[in-house]
């Protein structure tokens, strides 16, 4: 239940307020964090004020879902991972799209656990290789006063990307990239990764697009290509008696809200489930889990600054 | 006109040799080349034959057309370029797909002068970035007694990949690479590119997948994304007086013959007239062109033997 | 704004008053509209519920809303059209799919006035023949009592269909043959239509796919097919200067929320807007415009019924 | 093996045997036919040609493919049908698209009998309905003398659809309504049928398009549906353990010939079988299954003259 809201536009305060029938609208998120009827924050800002926020709210001992950014930097980041977790706080950071109903499916087609509903008695065998293409429209120039448009793009997308891959294919171990800068101030960035499972991924990252969309593979070492288009459809090819051209194709929903689909529903449900149950268990990804995300948008940085 | 053919495999030469009404079977290459009513030659072998009979046809002034990859090594090729320059004859490299119709739309799409056919007056921008997943489901472990599913895969797969990337994007100046090897003798190959231009790339390339499938997408500095599926369709977003949703598609003929959707009618019509014209031009990649594959994917070679 | 709330599931009241934050449970409709602070109400029932209620709100000078079907039978319509008109209310039936953004994209793209988005100086021409596959998962059987599988069909999905394509190419004129057959007390419907312009249609609707999805295209006497796949994406093939391999195409926003993306908001919006400006411009179907999906749906059940 | 070719057109006729190598050109058909080295004749002409020399192919006791449509009429074809069978000769009408890659995968999918590809040891129910849509960009007005562009129409295209209908569902026992109109010489048909099955079904056919496509779907009474994209992609939806939201996917080969992936060499090699085993099975559809084609499209033809 949410119980208070805060905004330093009042209008959108009191707006968001009347959606959640009842709630309360404060002056600013030091107010909502003194009452004492509340257990949890949500924080949708800046970096800059991500950080500061959950560092209060760590104080408080209150659990916290920050949309992402967390943070500008893997350094505050790895700060309120020691805090929180000297605290047991519940934390989460919003990557929508690894809520999404097509990312939770493709990952459950990678673990190959799809059962009871595909019911694929074989399993797809161990990934090896994961291709995504992320094209955002934005940002185009510099973002939260960071001076840096890569790092705002760094921020505000490829993170996202990379948490996607992290999802599926687990936490990332060395990263080769290179960037070439765009008009309107815009960016594309190929990299190249290795999963720590020795798997192997490309990147391909832009916010030169015209609209967002999002798309990737993944081919397994028992001759298993695993697809994905937009939050859209997912395809397995290569199982069944007749692999070689019969695929398994899965589809949203028509009718699927945006917010189920996009995966924002789920992400904040799980994160009050894990409060009301106590267990962070469900609840993903956490503060501790982001910084392998930071890890890889820095060096990222770190390679596209070294190239002469 | 198909004059003479010749084939190891008496019968299969005699069945090519009637679909070509009229042709001789010759004993062997040398037989072929000993007739004095050639003036070119056509090789479908292993790299290691190929390299050899060009460089006798090379000698006796014969056009060559040969099917990828041309050589096993950088090197034959270049001595294969050099004598062939000398004697200003035309050679070309079998890379059918950058001459599938679908390759040649993209192209023209790329270069901004797709008149008169779609009209746009407006220039789609410079392309500064493409991601290309190459999808094979062969070869699995060593070809051609080459010792190295590695060095297999990039002479009969990867190098196909690379061809066409420089087709739409010019030649590459910088690769970083790694390798996954799968099961069955299959790997899965990312790199990572940078093109003379500046512009950057991915690559996925495996010979594990179910089935043969080719896409990429190219993004340019003024924010349009050119997509194209599997030899099928091409989409051009970012286009027209509302880019942000509207697009423009363009897809094959449903009808039109393999042979032509995949290019390998054009390239050998193009050598043709080629030779027929007295000019090389319109006829490529050339033996020169070949020379930047092999620079990749030795780089690629390196890279991967380097990793720890 | 939503000032009451009233189901007979108490429980389901207050959980949507919450949601609407401050609005008061009431104990039924009657009590809802005996209360002197209310313009309009949103019913969403059964059709029987839907008459009795929208007879009653009518009698009190209230806007009406009702989700689809507003009644069993077209006599029970025509009532309450005459009713409100006499009292000058606004009416709408909630068919949402005309008011998902692909149904109105496609709609703008047929009356050749897209401007200023996509910017075709040419039209596409008369609308000559539209197909139309509507493909749902229920009912299996009977619904709200009907005792008649086929009623139930055509009132809650056939209808859906029969607007849809009226919104697209103007009202039906003539069904001019219609049958079904079906398992699992499915039905699959097969029509062929006569639309007031001419033009000429057919319609297949069923109850037996596994999911929802609709689709449809429209053929222009210019040469012109406009195609829409499940709210999803939209293709006009046969313009520009290259019009035999290039078309435009259209697609959803990947992030829209379904209730967007499916006409939901869009219908309400419209709604709500038409009550503040005193104008029913800009909000439909009116109870009238619903006269000729009855029109249609009836002529479907007769046709059935006179079938040997 | 092609004994001998003839065409009005020496040149055609002269490049048509070269690519036959060593095929004789004969002045006329009737040079052919008094060969005494043929068995069978294929014949790719006018319809009133065809008529003519199949009934002296048939007097020769010559086997007869012949492209469609065979003959103008449903008569001339019945008179065709009864001296063939008295021969015991073998006769092929060529529908090439009942012969595509993807129409073949579709009968078997409704067959339910895809056993050993696809291993659905589950059957897909009986087919009760078949929506259809056929969009052509030709003919434009009249065709081969007819003096009727709906006649026209009927033979070159709708028979193609009816035979791709026929091929799934099994023969069509009446015409339920047909309707055309058009522009720029060109129609678009609108027609509801029953199959003899009881199934019904529908189908859009049009010369209004830009290009070609086919596409199709089959509901079953057991809740699934197939649909087939344009001689592309096959997808069987409702089947497996959760069939709600997956489903199979086949597609054709990126680099299969047009002439496998159009069905051209299918039915060819199938005719050439025929007649070495000396048994018609495999060869299909014969003239005497073609006369169900003409009873459609000639029911057709009778429900839009009698339209007032």
């Amino acid at each position: 239940m949410v119980v208070a809201v805060t905004d330093p536009d009042g209008q959108a305060a009191s707006a968001a307020a009347r959606r959640f029938g009842g709630a309360s609208v404060e002056p600013d998120a030091s107010a909502c964090m003194d009452r004492n009827d509340i257990d949890a924050v949500v924080l949708a800002a800046t970096p800059q004020v991500h950080a500061e926020v959950a560092a209060r709210a760590c104080a408080k001992g209150l659990h916290i879902f920050v949309e992402k950014p967390p943070t500008v930097s893997r350094l505050e980041l790895s700060q309120l991972v020691a805090e929180a977790e000297k605290k047991g706080l519940v934390t989460c950071v919003g990557h929508n799209l690894r809520h999404a109903a097509v990312a939770l499916e493709m990952r459950a087609a990678i673990e190959g656990n799809v059962a009871p509903g595909v019911g694929w008695a074989e399993r797809l065998g161990k990934p090896i290789a994961m291709e995504m293409r992320y094209y955002a429209s934005k940002p185009r120039g510099d973002r939260w006063g960071l001076n840096s448009p890569l790092r705002s793009f760094l921020l505000s997308h490829a993170n996202h990307a990379i948490d996607f891959m992290v999802f599926q294919m687990g936490p990332v171990s060395r990263v080769n990239a290179a960037l070439a800068s765009g008009g309107s101030q815009g960016v594309a960035l190929a990299a190249q990764l290795v999963f720590a499972s020795g798997a192997v991924g490309t990147l391909m990252a832009t916010s030169l697009a015209p609209h967002f969309s999002i798309a990737g593979s993944v081919v397994t070492d028992a001759g298993r290509v695993i697809n994905m288009e937009s939050l859209h459809r997912l395809t397995v090819f290569g199982v069944g008696e007749d692999p070689k051209r019969w695929g398994r194709e899965w589809t949203t929903k028509s009718l699927l809200t945006g917010y189920d689909a996009a995966g924002y529903r789920t992400e904040l449900a799980n994160f009050a489930q894990a409060i009301q149950r106590g267990s962070a268990e469900g609840c993903h990804p956490s503060f501790r889990d982001e910084l392998s995300v930071y890890d890889a948008i820095d060096a990222i940085e770190d390679l596209i600054r070294d190239v002469p």
